[in-house]
């Protein structure tokens, strides 16, 4: 996927709209934190192993959900001048570093608790 | 950016710290969300403006939230089963049906009051 | 607990700080959203059992964002003119009458569903 | 308004119903954050005069909101055991301490900021 073409679509749909002036980054992190939570939605009251084994028609929801989440996280990036794919390789070094192999197997700990 | 990648990058960090048992589509679901308003925490007292003109420490916090969005995003496909890139073009196509340039110009009211 | 009591009260601790003018309902909303998110993160590893038999530390800090919750939703209220109790017994009626006993009996689907 | 009244009202609605099993606090947590997200959706694309300013029926279709905000967030404290009385008085002590009015005045940073 390319998201610099991506963000570009997704900018040009937001200008032929004239719906720049309400996508202020803001706005975009509420409308993110809601398609986040109506993905979250469809699990609330599953088991864990129910979620893991959607009937079809429960999992294209889901998908709807999640290309919703995808789309204004990379909307809100783009507006932001955030570039993702760096943010994303810098987080995952982070995150190896706060949770070494050896301390965090099978724990569900929060590395500031390790 | 290839997504098939990164989502085997991250189930081998998984693996790894024998995570993949505290994994569950439900739960993941979860910390999507939960990152989603830490992202938006940034931004609750901001007047949209000051939203759009960060400074830098505040930018390099919005891309590190943003980054565990994208991450948990892509981790929850791949539990899914759902492939983001297909998800993300059949939700573009329904977005442009639902919101017709001529009868969404500058009007922030949700297809369903168009 | 006396509702409106309570709403002076925080109506008068902002209004000491000259904290009104960021306290528009939009942005309670997502401080409100935000502390949700947060009480939630604490279950987010935990099976649905252990969220039901949470340590005594743990505890306390689920009733931290619980307060947090509910000072937000009291507050959001009074900015909105919304009268909590009033609403409240109406939620409970509309919900019984979506939810009739015999329908929903161990059942977890939405009214829309049922 | 009682809330352990409240509270046992809203249990006895569960029982009926059979649904203790599906009320771990895990889920009820996310059905409080999901209610709060369709909250805030009535405001995500409103500058913040506008949302201080609702019409009769999207003021009206906040409070049903705001009810299932707070309905969740007492079936919630029930579960888990915590009075929300003593918790937000609590709340309220301890926000006084960490914004003291004189550094707090018209200032939005966070108190480990201040």
């Amino acid at each position: 996927m390319d998201l610099d073409d991506l963000a570009a679509r997704l900018r040009e749909f937001a200008v032929e709209r004239d719906w720049e002036q309400f996508h202020a980054p803001k706005n975009l992190s509420m409308a993110l934190a809601v398609e986040a939570a109506e993905l979250m939605e469809h699990f609330q009251w599953l088991s864990e192993k129910e979620s893991a084994a959607l009937a079809p028609e429960a999992k294209r929801k889901a998908a709807e959900e999640l290309a919703d989440v995808f789309i204004y996280t990379v909307r809100l990036a783009e507006r932001l001048g955030v570039d993702l794919e760096t943010a994303v390789e810098e987080k995952i070094r982070a995150n190896a570093a706060k949770y070494p192999v050896e301390k965090s197997r099978g724990n569900k700990r929060k590395y500031t608790e390790l």
